[in-house]
């Protein structure tokens, strides 16, 4: 076919840690012992409650379509939770059971960003982010971030960096990599600060329940004119099940309608009847279990890596990443990557992966492993250091 | 939110049949028998096979992430099937495993084509397709078609609505509403029109295995350069889980990789290990014995509304619908579709669905459902027809 690939797709990244993966695959295919600290995937399994519904419907044999928004039970439970974990009142007609995270960002884009419409998001960030944005042929003015705001947007640096092609604003928060929190009250003038702009609001929710101190806000505590993309991957421990969340404002309800039927016709119906018991109370009993378990991995790792010489100027306090500079050891941390990954058989991701900002002098650990493996991969990279 | 919905948005039609289903779930939730004949989802079951794979990988916990391109064993077994149903060698690689059909389209035209460029289409034509096109901001040229080329495209009608602006062509075999296949011969002459005018070619698959007489063709018999989608959802019986499949051109391959781990990450876990067992002896037996049900639904359906004063020019030879023209009742198939319902708890899909071509004076019967519903079905019709 002498047709080329659509013009937006040059602006879309692929993963560099994809490389990283692959080398990694190798090594693992030759029989070597790889520690993966790449990839943003708890070693957990799907807690037996969720594991155990999918498998009730399966025996049914009646896998049919659900409605396109989802199974209407699947969204009364997420807005009983918005009321119970954080006292928060979302009509159930305003959530959209979506094909993961990666569904909730589809229909949030498809349904508000016009083509040459421009958003505002903090770098580093994680790179689909961007990439859905591409997808739409809108554009990304990346905002570089650093500790002084825990890498997190400010309403000053939206006012800043506003134009008249900009649309609008996405918050990360958790922030992959960096895993550091938004401050609530920022959080509220961030919004209004997009919402006085005549802008639209994006909060990527999608690491909430996975924090290790104080509590994540959600963007609804501030507005019901939002888009809030949430999921089911991460603090809920189902990844490879593919079903999240989007909350939409109201006006937004009747378009993203049209919008989920004809993109995705609806969700998969297992993993919706699945989720259904990611609420029930051995579930959550279990994810706290798990959140206990995380704090105590991101502690060992943060000790660790600030003894190797390693910057983290601000404590992680989300999601399962520490974003750690490496300047000390490198300056070119891609190469880091891979060398690290040849040497020592221990994948971690480079920070070009999310954007540009430091990106040469910064490495995401995720502490998705065990604290054994940890505490090997710590050791391989003392060594590893020691011998450059 | 002052913001409105992307201007795309309003060039995406919701499906009108929704507010057909909307009333009969009202009159089901009175208490009224309603038989659907509107939707495309049959009332079989998915084959035990398929389930008992499913169930057997949630039993591990260990629903994770597969590869953005879906389970390399999956993709080995869908090239395996072209060779073994078809004779074409597809290499695995050029297999991408999506989220249903929906997610093979977003893939397709994500990858392919530009905001601005126009598809060319037949009228009538399932919705989605066009509404893809929409969604990236292109543009649909309905060409309509009649009995005289099985309410398919020719080589001779996509050379003269060719335009500078014009980026490919697609061809729904069978097509949805119709049931009418394409003529090898002809399908061959369109995509050497399209590749010699320099344009893509997307051949949607997703009925291929229920014909009933002759088989369907795949595009990949005539060239490797096309976008071919295709689905575990209609004759594998996998609706509800969400997972199909795209081929796409070699030189599209990276393209569709970055795409790929973007938008979706990777589709459903649990309905890729189920769909392994698609190819499985019994289940394809068990298929087979399915085609044959909805052979003798076609015939009896056909014969019915034939005798019922319905116009139905070429027998349908594919899916599971008939397309029926209505105007010895009605002039308005939206409203006679709303009367019938309401007078006889009968659910059919109106032609303004498909299109604009003789969409107020067609109707679609989808024979997803028992021949004794559907015998039921044409004593109501009779009735409501006789009672006019």
């Amino acid at each position: 076919m002498a047709v080329k690939p659509a013009t937006r797709t040059q602006a879309i990244s692929p993963f560099y840690v994809m490389d990283v993966l692959h080398r990694a695959k190798q090594q693992e295919a030759m029989g070597r012992d790889v520690i993966h600290m790449e990839i943003g995937e708890p070693d957990f399994p799907t807690p037996q409650p969720i594991i155990d519904a999918g498998i009730r419907l399966l025996q049914t044999g009646e896998v049919k379509y659900t409605p396109a928004a989802g199974l209407p039970e699947l969204r009364a439970k997420i807005a009983s939770f918005y009321q119970q974990r954080y006292g928060i009142s979302v009509a159930a007609n305003r959530i959209f059971v979506t094909p993961g995270a990666s569904g909730a960002f589809l229909l949030a884009l498809g349904a508000s960003l016009n083509a040459g419409e421009t958003l505002l998001m903090a770098d580093p960030c994680y790179p689909c982010n961007s990439n859905f944005v591409s997808l739409f042929d809108g554009n990304t003015q990346a905002i570089a971030v650093d500790a002084s705001t825990h890498y997190q947007l400010t309403a000053s640096l939206i006012k800043q960096h506003w134009t008249a092609s900009t649309k609008g604003v996405l918050v990360a928060s958790p922030s992959n990599p960096t895993g550091t929190l938004i401050a609530p009250d920022e959080l509220k003038q961030v919004i209004q600060a997009a919402s006085s702009l005549g802008g639209c609001f994006y909060s990527d929710e999608i690491y909430h329940g996975l924090v290790y101190g104080q509590d994540a806000t959600s963007a609804l505590a501030y507005s019901d004119d939002v888009f809030v993309i949430n999921s089911f991957s991460k603090y809920f421990g189902m990844t490879g099940w593919r079903v999240g969340w989007l909350v939409v404002p109201e006006a937004f309800i009747e378009v993203a309608e049209k919008l989920a039927q004809n993109i995705f016709i609806a969700t998969a119906t297992q993993s919706q009847y699945a989720a259904l018991a990611a609420f029930d109370g051995e579930t959550l009993l279990e994810l706290e279990r798990r959140r206990t378990e995380f704090a105590a991995r991101r502690d060992f790792l943060y000790g660790h890596l600030l003894r190797l010489g390693f910057d983290i100027p601000v404590k992680p306090e989300g999601a399962f990443y520490i974003y750690a500079g490496c300047t000390r050891h490198t300056e070119d941390s891609f190469q880091f990557a891979l060398d690290f990954l040849a040497a020592e058989g221990v994948a971690v991701t480079p920070g070009k992966d999310f954007g540009h900002h430091q990106a040469q002098h910064s490495l995401r650990f995720a502490y998705t492993t065990s604290m054994d493996k940890m505490a090997e991969a710590m050791q391989r990279l003392e060594r590893f250091i020691n011998r450059r």
